[in-house]
This record gives structure tokens, sequence and C-alpha cells, in this order.
């Protein structure tokens, strides 16, 4: 397979930041540049290509060379971040051809999308210069790139360690919320694009790149205008052949397609031609970030092989468990009664009184050996399909137990966290049933919570935040199954 | 106003904790019934009512002597709570009513619920000695009453400090999640009553109260069974004649209704009966808990006052307004575009580039001076009934600034919260159009945020965790007020 067209963009040698302020990463400084040159060296980029600061005004910005103009940095630069207005870019993109560069990423915005005429005309101008010396543009207005594995990043926080999803965005906020928020329930990047007004680069390029990119095994998307209708409809189709794809479009309402129109100057389309394209390539439809996350979790965890409707769900908390039956009903999946032969199984060990075995099971699984029967038990059951479980992720105390020390008491979360995901993950492995579990907000503590989803991710163990969300998933990897009929299993 | 003929339950002189395990309170130690005597003392009743332990295994529990049977207590006990089991039930009884106690709550579940005729029976008996004794009796299959004003509470990290909030609850976990959830917003509450089964105290009884309270200003209840349909249906209706009413039924599906006759032996209703009680009475439904929660909020604040449909939003990340713009136009509202001469006002301060100001205003509102100046201009326009802003709750500040200690830190995230807050009470004062503030998750430290929300809803303004809630908060308030046509004004 030829090296995918994209590829040079995501490896360059050395990064350039023309116009970077001196208090670049500085909080609250004003300016939406701030922050860019902190993320590269917070990611370590200095320690493996060159990383050199632009600004005339500066001799050093934070401990890093500052030189007066793109001409003056070492060589070689292969990537440029320009954070320059839109007015000083002419000069910019000349001294980049002089530069020999391979990208430069537009976090610039102000081009055509603000309607002024002469800008429409500078853009146009600036992209055939570019076009003509064979440099690859990325946005303008946008946060531009995201490679884990080089060491690139556009925000603070981003996760070092590189993973299997690749995300194609034109708004760089989505992103990094995508990029934060998923990575706190464990799941990691191959590439992250920011692409903006995409002048050059735009998102079927991107979509191209990712079917082919051997780093990228989950596709992901935030589209607000479709700047090539039909290229866009193959891209998608060609992507959602080989791997899961979703996609979530902004600026559906009228009130959001103006927004839209304001951001990135996109001209939206409707809901009915966004899902007909979904419908037809086999891509699912995220119908908000919340549903963008929860699909990217389904697609990398068991929950992604769920055959069927029914629900075991397993919480404490009758009005809970209540109100959790109606929440998975409303997803249009079943809380299917408990059959007798499973109650009878059940009933050997579950005291009857204060708990439930009818489904929902309302009980506290106890010990780690109690939790694994009374998992096996569940599974084995024909009606259920899949099993929604609320983990205790408190370490079990005695009275008299001593106080432990912080230390002894994180010792002690550690282990029951993996003693959790391991009586999941082997009643998953005996019975061919998803389980998903639930964490709920400050259940425990922030810290075992976020613990408990990585590791439970690593895993292959979906963490849902509510049950109406861990049902909406399961019920949107059914239909999505349904829809692919014909299609290349992907999911 | 006579006295509420409930009004002495929620005044014990006395408690007795009868069957109080010795572990009581230790996190995993097994058995529900944990944490009811660390709940009192973690009050403080101790301090101002006699607090007996009753198990006749222990001589001292958590530091309070232990007593071997109820009539070994010193007088006055007013109220015992029942820990034993259900077999144990008539015993207490005998012992409850010798010791002439106004009320029992039965935490002890195992009564007609379970199905079993000699249960029902003695359920039956047990009720008839103690209507014959007037002694009320709370549940059982419930975690009873919490009256922070009489230092009362049934679970540990319920708020000290009294408030305006009644709510009714068939299900103790989910008066929990309220209590804890809306409590980390800033709401407090008058009393909480769990009241399970109901078999003396029902739903109505606790309206008929509620509505009577002075303590009580706002009421919310969730119900999985109703009793007595007509009383109910009268109770309500006088209370919504006087207060808001904000309903959550559980059990409306029919997975639901299988979980609800499990836990609380309810048989439920149909969406379309309940839906229709509210309409008649000029309750509001909440639709989930989520809604429970954001509907309380939006009682207690401005949110309340909301006369229309437009709402201007003001938030940073283009891509997040375009969602965000969608989110509201979902829930039927609409973000109608900044006429002229606001944007005219607006634009002689706010940079063009990078930010826009059609509706929603990306900016981050920089200054103080420069958020108050675009709040007071966008309130102003005729278009906007509301704004839903996203406050910055971190510091600012400069390059060169040395880095403040904890307490610095601290002192000014303090500032920077009352400094939102004023600007927002000045807007609201002097334009009477409501602000909404965006509390996103984690988008500062959780102790800001908390802080944040507790400090803005104690001034008046509501937070919302996503602009989703927010706007379906503020559709519901223009519903119920639409419903509420010709009934006396009470949001």
């Amino acid at each position: 397979m030829p090296e995918p067209v994209l590829e040079p963009i995501f490896h360059p040698r050395g990064i350039a930041l023309v116009g970077v302020p001196s208090n670049d990463g500085v909080a609250g400084a004003g300016g939406g540049s701030s922050g860019f040159l902190a993320s590269l060296i917070e990611q370590g980029f200095q320690e493996k290509g060159g990383l050199y600061p632009v600004n005339p005004k500066a001799t050093e910005i934070r401990g890093l060379k500052c030189y007066p103009t793109l001409l003056d940095t070492p060589d070689p630069v292969d990537h440029v971040i320009s954070l320059i207005p839109a007015r000083a870019v002419p000069l910019l993109v000349d001294q980049a051809i002089q530069k020999k560069v391979k990208s430069i990423h537009f976090f610039t915005a102000g081009f055509s999308e603000t309607g002024d005429p002469a800008m429409a005309k500078m853009e146009q101008e600036v992209i055939g210069k570019l076009k003509a010396a064979g440099i690859r543009a990325v946005g303008p207005n946008c946060m531009g790139l995201y490679v884990p594995s080089e060491r690139i990043a556009f925000m603070g926080g981003f996760p070092k360690e590189p993973g299997n999803v690749m995300m194609i965005s034109q708004s760089g906020a989505n992103a990094g919320d995508v990029v934060h928020g998923l990575g706190r329930r464990g799941v990691r990047f191959s590439k992250v694009v920011s692409f903006g007004n995409g002048i050059d680069i735009r998102a079927h390029d991107l979509f191209d790149y990712a079917a082919a990119d051997p780093q990228t095994e989950v596709i992901t998307a935030y589209i607000e205008g479709v700047q090539d209708g039909r290229k866009m409809f193959e891209a998608v189709k060609a992507a959602a052949r080989v791997k899961p794809v979703i996609l979530l479009k902004g600026g559906l309402t009228s009130a959001g397609a103006r927004a839209a129109h304001s951001h990135t100057g996109s001209l939206a389309g409707s809901i009915d031609i966004f899902e007909g394209m979904c419908r037809q390539t086999g891509a699912m439809r995220a119908e908000t970030m919340d549903d963008l996350h929860d699909l990217v979790v389904a697609a990398n965890t068991s929950v992604k092989r769920v055959q069927g409707r029914g629900v075991a769900l397993i919480v404490g908390g009758g009005g809970f468990a209540v109100l959790s039956s109606d929440a998975i009903a409303t997803a249009g999946l079943e809380v299917p009664p408990t059959p007798p032969e499973t109650k009878q199984l059940l009933s050997e060990f579950i005291p009857v009184a204060g708990t439930s075995i009818n489904n929902p099971i309302d009980t506290n699984m106890g010990t780690p050996e109690v939790a694994l029967k009374t998992l096996r038990i569940v599974a084995a059951a024909p009606t259920n399909d899949v099993i929604i479980a609320s983990p205790s992720l408190t370490p079990r105390s005695q009275p008299g137990d001593p106080k432990p020390s912080p230390e002894e008491r994180e010792k002690q979360a550690q282990e029951q966290i993996q003693s959790v995901i391991e009586t999941y993950t082997r009643t998953q492995d005996e019975t061919g049933k998803p389980i998903v579990a639930l964490v709920r907000d400050r259940g425990a503590s922030l810290e075992v919570s976020d613990l408990f989803q990585q590791e439970a991710y690593r895993a292959g163990i979906a963490t849902y935040p509510t049950v109406a969300r861990a049902a909406r998933a399961i019920s949107f990897v059914l239909k999505w199954r349904e829809r692919r009929a014909g299609l290349p299993a992907v999911i």
C-alpha cells in the first residue's frame, strides 16, 4: 500500500511557532493562542525534534531560544504553526516556501469566514501559492495536530500515550473536549486533527488518511459543513467499510446552522441528508457530543459485541433500579424478568429481604466470590444479552480494622479495582455476554473512578456515567449492526 | 392555622435506634442499615436530644451507651428507628406502645411487599396496634427522616444547614441522591421523608404537611405507586396552589413498573394518567431524575422568572457554541440573531477576529468590567429573554506573576467567584433578564466549581452542567407557567 498522501504532515522533524506570544501558556493572559508552545514542551517534542519559537520581540520563550523570523530558524523545519494576524500571513507564506516547509497550520483566523471580500481574495492567493509549492495547509481558524506518538499536542493535559482512535474535527474546542473527556475514560488517540475552515486539507482527505492509517482502528469526526459532498460521501463510505466510523454533525438546527456559519463559514445541510449519508455508508450517527464519546467507548470495548436487547441490571438502591429500568426501556431495550431456574440459583446465596432478584437485581454483590458467582449466573440466563452492573470501588473493611494510611488505601483501591475487572472479564470470556460498568458521578473518589475507568477500558470493559447513557450506547450499537448488514464486520 | 397533623414526628426529643449494628457506619461492613447512628451523630443530634442505641449484644456503640431493649432507654423517646428483622417487629411495637413513643420509622423491610401472606397479615396487625395507640409509622422499607433544623439525617454527608425544599420520596436511595446532588449545587432542605411502602404515612399526608409547613417553599417528590389516587390528587392540587410542586414518577415503562412492584409493592399507573394529574393540578412533571434536580434549582433561582424563548448564549469555543445552539433549539427555544444596534454596541469593545457577536456570542468576556458591559448590552436586547453564560472561574494572571501559594490561590478563586456573581446579579437586577451559569464538568477544580455553584445559588443564580440541561429547564419553566394559567403565581 502506498504511503497515504498526508503522512508527512504527521512526522515533522522541526516545528516553528511563528508569532508565539512571550507569555504562551499563562492561563487567562488573553489571546486564544496561549499554550501551543507549552503543550509541545509538555509532550516533550523538543527532546526529539527542533522546536523554534519565532517572535521578533523576544530572545527566549519558556527556556527555548526565540528567533526573529522563520528564516532565522535552524533547518529542518517541516511544520509551521501560524499564530500571527491574518494580514501578515502572505509574508509568512513566502518565507515558508523559501524555508521549504512541508505544512503550515493556521491557528490564525479572520480569513474568508469573516465575509470580508479582501480577506477572501487573500485566502485564494495564499492557497494558490501553497499548492504551487507543495505545502499542505491545516486550517485556518483551528487548533491543528495532536499526534501523541510524535509528541505533538495543541492543548495541555493531553495523554502522552498513543492509542487507536483518530478524530477529525472542524472545532478545536470540541476536539479538546473529546481528548480530555474520553481520555479520562481510558480512550487514547492515534491522531486528532482540528482542521477548521479547511482551505486545503478537508474532511474527506482526513477520512482517506484515517482509513489507510495503520495506527487508527476507530474513526470519529465532528463536522459542521461538508465542503465537497460527493468526495466526503465516498471517503466516509470507504472508511466505514474497513473501520468503525462515528460522526457528529453540528448545525443541524437552524440556530446551530447559523452558529456554524459564524464559526467556520460552513453552510449546514439538513438532518435528513446527514442521516441518509450515515445510513448509506454504514457510519454511526452520534446525535450529541455525549453520544460521540459513548460510541467511541462502545466501539473499543465488549459493548460492540452485544447481540440483543435483553439487559440484566445489577445495581443497589430500589428507587434507582426503578428509574434505571425506565431509562433502559426508553432507550428501546428490555429488562427481562429473571427466568425461574436463574432465580433458583441466585436465591441459594442472595438473601431475599431487602434485595430483589427479579431483574433489576438489587444487590451489592458483597465479596469478589459472590460477585463472580452472581455475574456468571446472570450472564448465563438466556434472556440476558448484556449486563449493566454497578461495581463497588470502595475497599471493604471490618469493624475494628485499623484506619489505613493513604498509601495503604490507594493500594486497597487498586486491588479492589483489579478484582472487579478480573471478575467482569472472566465472566465475559466464559459466557460471551458483554458487561458494562456504571461509574456514577462521585460514587467513589474521582481518582479511584478515573483509575477504574481507564483500567476497565484497557481490559475491554466499557464504563458509562448513567444507565441512560449505557442503554443508549447499547441501543445504538444494535442499530448500527442492523444498518451494516451486507458490509464487512468492523464492530 | 392549626399545627399540621404530622408536625410531632419532625421534632422528637429522643431517638432510639433498635437493632443498630455494633459496626454502624463502617463502609462495606454489609447490611444496609449501616450508618443511621453515625449520620445522627454527624448532625449532632446527641447534643440536643437523647440518642439511644438499642442492641442486647453491645454496651456501647460509637461512644454512646447501648441499651438491651427499648424499655431500658431513658425517657423521653419520641421516635424509634427500627433496624430489626420483620419477624421481631410485633414485639417492638408492643414495647413502643408501652414506652409511649410518638413515631416509628421502619427501615425494616420484608413486610407485605414480599408477597408472603403471613407477612401481610403481620403488617395489618402492626398497623392496627399503632393506630389504636396513636403512633405514626414511617415506612416500612425506607430511610426515614432528614430534618437538618432538628439535626436528624439518614445518610452521611448531608448538609447541616436547613433550607426551603421538602422532598417526599418513596425511595431512600433516590432521596439520598437528591440531597447529595442538589446539595452540591447549593440547594438546602426543610425536610426529606423517605416513606417507602407507606403503610401509615403516605404521599398525600406528606403533601398536606408540605403545603402547610412554613419552612417549606418548594416541594418535590419521587413516587412509585399512588396508594390513594383521589386523596393524592387533592393533596397535590392543594399544595400546587400555594407552592411550586415538582414530581417524578418511577415505573412509567413496563420494565420500570415491574421494578417498582419488586421495590415497594407499588402498582404503577400510566404516563398519561400521571401527566394528566400534573396538568390538572399545576404541578410540574420531571421526566428524569436530572429534570427533578434542574427544576428544583429553577424554582429557587431567577430561572423561574424567564418570560420567553429567546436565549442569548455567551460561551467560548466555536464548535461548542454550535452544538449548544443545536441543544437550545432541540429544547424548543430560540437563539435569536443579535439585533444590529446591539451588535454595534458590542463591536465597540469586542474584537471581531476569533470571536463572534452574532449569538452565540463567542467571547471569554475578559475583565469583570468587560463582562458587566457585555452582559448589560446583551440582556438589554429585546430579542433576548434569558442569558446562558459560561463564567470564567480561573483567576487571571499576568506573565511574570509569581506562582501563588495554595492559600492565595483559594483567595483569588473566591474573589473571582464573587466578582462573577456580582456581575450576574447586577445585570439581572438592572434588566430583569435571568442569567444562568454553565458550570461544565471539571472546567475548574471541583472545589472551585462546587463553591461557585453554592454561592451562585444563594444569590439566586442557577447553575447547570450542560447547555442542554439549562435549556430544558428553561423550556419546562415556560411550559409550567402556561399550564398554571388561572392558578396563583408561585413561580
